[in-house]
């Protein structure tokens, strides 16, 4: 069950860096047993980044003169700033209270701050505890303590590769750095496990996939500096986030599917799948703001990796709150998640450009027990029309033009109808696949 | 008048081939004396397929013991099954039963149904028939009669070639291969023979025409195979069908004016000439089903051929019944077509591309007796304009860009007018061919 | 005061040629010294066309036989037809009716109608007038008197030249041509008076600017054949007319802005900057009917210059009467037209095409104070988002692909936004301008 391991790995102390990281994905490692960890040391160079200090924390709180605790992160880790540096000191509710970050607004909830690359410490509560802290006055004497260590270590990722009869490469990735938020991306984490599952069990694949778990921004940014003769062979990837709340599906197209102003394949692919699974996702263009495909996508990598959630970042009342809990995500919609990805998974797998062998006029379907010998009625039935499509934009020559997911498209037949067209005109001989497609390794 | 025409060529038993198929071309021979009819012997290969055996009828009916006739072709063609093979038994209604189609919710309608290329045979009824028939209890005998041979002959197509100043050729054609159908396709027959009636008494023709009436698919993928020569100086076609009825024009664009996403030029053309006549067609996107376009728009051939209907196969109640006789199509609409098809090809007689002479600045109409000679009116007069937009889409060197149908189109002038005004500026030497239009053989 | 200039303009005897032209030219030379009046000789070839006869006036009516002036062009200067020849004569009604033009359903507006290129006179008189004088009776004799010279002289069209940093060219043109019409286009004339004004205070200017006045088509093309060097600088241009009026702005895209399916960057340049202004422009077409960018946009110069108006010419009522008077245009509406235009140079001063040097992977902003540090907020500023979208368009290599417009456009975000944030990540060494770029002389 996807939501018992969200669960499991919910309280977990996640950041950028540090032992959470690391229990997270020893977690995933019970289920997906190629997994490995990587390390990278604090203070090596990725791209234009370093590799930030390690952050990690045993206790953090604010206690009355009498000790009594007011706010604890062992209670809830989002009570402590991710990244605050140590603290220990006895301090007057002024100088206390720029140290704090509430929710007007969401007076109940608890905030999500961070202090990445800054020098600094807080705390975040319910404005609700705010305010009754501000009733006490402004001579209130508090104690607060932040147990935690911030200094040279690694960042740590988690990557799953499935080798395929090509190194053409998928890429499936999941910011695994938020503490305690569940759609946020306990959801991606655990639908990309998921994935990275089913496709282990399968015995052939025609592309590498990778599944990379790891922090934010740079995270990315160090995966793809550690990765240098692997992004040239990256074809396609996705960006798993917020796919466990009640929401449908958006799907933030890739840069190049954007800027090109053509759909890439990924996009496409993402396109008929849910189209078929009778979705009807919010597609969207690319914007250089959001989760990693901000990375992936910067000018130079530019890479066709799109982001596919249900409710996107922002869009939800409980976003980077203590609301986004496991309430808030079900089994039901992680599962359907999984499927989805599946089916575009399997889109990619069998897309490919054609060749008609008898391309002048129509080949004679019938001879070859391909066609209903009963003529005359006016709607052939959807395998018939699949190989008509199939047929009618398979190229003339070598020359690649459509693929079948734009047979897809353009019929308006299900892909699973188009696959299946395919396989039968190979099989007659009918269709063969592009020289230039049948020398790649697959 | 084109309907008693149709009405001459109604009962004639078409099918596949055969002699229906030679008596109606012999029909359309009085008025179309250089029409030829080609007999391709059976057997003969054609691209993918052979020539099928040739079918003929004499009498077919089922009669009861009694020897009453409770089904006979001689009071309607339909009720025989095309390319039935012969049968002469006395049978049991459970056996007789499989042979028998009807469409039970249109129970006094009868179907239409063909076996080509398979080895059966079978009678089309009226449902209210046959649920008479079944009422007779599963123990009734019959006696069924199909006095029909099927054997090596050959396949019967009809041409006219018109030649013209080139060899680019103009391909229109009309599938004859339906029995006792009115709109389908009685009226594509009679509206090609009335135009290339009209075609045929103009003195000068820049294209060379050709109108086919061949038999649906195994026709069109005859004549492809016969006129090797000819396909590639195919540069416009239309399919005729369906255009007697009572509907507006529906026009499916050829295939690479669907898949290069830029209409064709036949498009184009059909698209401002029935623009022009205050027509608003529904205009479709290739599919690789339907009509004879589906061979000329296979991938290897890809011609640029529309097709050009009223209300489209399928999507009319009567469509492949009996209902579908002289009653369904009127004189004014056959007309109205013929009339359409001609404006069409006076626009493609006429389009070209032009170069201006004088292409800086305006040239000086005026001094040309081409311009009112008193200004200040807001809106110049439909002749101005044509010649200032036909001035302005010309192009300044002999690089071919916008034709004449392109400069109808943006300055939603009809292209009469915009014809005209070439004419005028030519005339006075402010524009003339592009040396490549001229060089072409017209 | 805008206003007060085109007041002090309206009375000029403004035509295509002589002393009216002059003195408007005198009257803009107080606010922009550097204006050069050019004088180009009767019968000068100019492309297609030749500099036409000078016509000038000294005083045109209609009188009875008791010497009443009935229609005095001393009192409203649009009672003369343009181009009138001489005429002193006594005439009866008959042969007077003749050679008067009114507008019937406008009864209380003289028309604005002139004789250019042809060998005749008119009066143009309200319709009430125009009664008033048929009741008199077919007998009634009228004496008719045009005091004017038309033979050789020059056209006279003004030009400021304001120098940049490169001799690529902005033209800024309007027709100076109309007598006492203040909208059409007194409001261009001043419009584009104090749009040089401005720019010439400015110390730094990229481009090189030329304002032209010049009566409209002739006009044009005889600074078209005047300047043949200047042509292939030209860039960017605006035809300016009909600015003064209370509507909103309509905008016509430049010829190959139109033609070639993507707006040309001066098009972008007015999206842009009316858009940051709150302004939803009517943008239209290039059409070869209209203003003088019939001439810039005619095939073989094909001159990226659109038409900025507000109410176009032909769509208000008072277009081409009388009634285009000083009461028509607003000092408001005339100085907006300034500021819009101004913000529309800006745009284009400002626009670039930039190279990314950190292209793979974000920069890290952070470390160049150019980032808050404390994450975790949905939405950033503005700030940060224009230089997210800057980074992520700028070309990753030497190969142009997106302008600051299209970040503008693409982002939303004010282009002033994005113009800040090059200027900053420029500072900063993330972004430079591609090379081309750099070696034009700007």
């Amino acid at each position: 069950m996807l939501h018992d391991l969200a669960a499991r790995l919910f309280p977990l102390r996640r950041s950028l860096t540090g032992n959470g990281v690391r229990a997270t994905l020893a977690v995933l490692t019970e289920r997906l047993p190629s997994l490995v960890q990587h390390e990278v040391t604090t203070g090596t160079p990725v791209l234009d980044w370093t590799v930030p200090d390690e952050w990690n924390w045993r206790a953090a709180w604010i206690a009355d003169e009498q000790g009594r605790r007011l706010v604890d992160a062992d209670v809830h880790g989002l009570h402590l700033m991710g990244y605050s540096v140590p603290v220990r000191r006895r301090m007057a509710w002024p100088a206390l209270k720029s140290h704090l970050h509430t929710i007007p607004d969401q007076p109940d909830r608890i905030p999500y701050r961070t202090a990445y690359y800054a020098d600094t410490w807080g705390f975040c509560l319910r404005h609700r505890t705010f305010l009754d802290l501000d009733r006490r006055g402004e001579d209130a004497i508090y104690e607060v303590c932040i147990d935690a260590t911030r200094g040279p270590g690694a960042l740590t990722y988690g990557e799953v590769v499935l080798p395929g009869a090509s190194d053409e490469t998928v890429l499936i990735s999941a910011h695994v750095c938020h503490p305690m938020l569940a759609n946020d991306n306990l959801s991606g984490v655990v639908v990309a496990a998921a994935v990275a599952e089913q496709l282990a069990k399968r015995g052939a694949r025609r592309y590498t996939y990778r599944f990379v778990w790891a922090p934010g921004t740079v995270g990315a940014i160090t995966w793809l500096a550690e990765n240098e003769e692997v992004v040239p062979t990256i074809r396609h990837g996705l960006i798993l986030a917020n796919l466990g709340d009640a929401g449908g599906f958006t799907y933030k197209q890739s840069r190049p599917g954007t800027f090109n102003d053509a759909p890439a394949e990924v996009d496409r692919a993402v396109g008929v799948a849910l189209r078929d699974a009778g979705e009807r996702p919010d597609v969207r263009p690319f914007t250089p703001y959001g989760y990693d495909e901000r990375q992936y996508g910067s000018t130079g990598f530019d890479l066709p990796i799109g982001c596919f959630t249900r409710t996107p970042y922002g869009e939800y009342p409980e976003y980077h709150t203590s609301a986004d809990d496991l309430t808030l995500i079900s089994e039901a919609q992680l599962q359907d998640a999984v499927a989805r990805l599946v089916d575009v998974i399997d889109v990619l797998e069998a897309n490919r450009h054609l060749r008609a062998r008898v391309p002048h006029g129509e080949p004679q379907l019938g001879r070859r027990g391909l066609y209903r010998a009963l003529g005359g009625h006016p709607n052939a039935p959807t395998q018939q029309m699949a190989m008509l499509w199939t047929l009618n934009m398979a190229a003339p020559d070598e020359t690649a033009r459509f693929d079948l997911i734009a047979v897809a498209e353009r019929s308006g037949l299900p892909f699973a109808a188009i696959r299946e067209a395919a396989d039968l005109l190979e099989e007659h001989g009918l269709v063969e696949r592009l020289r230039s497609e049948r020398t790649r390794r697959f």
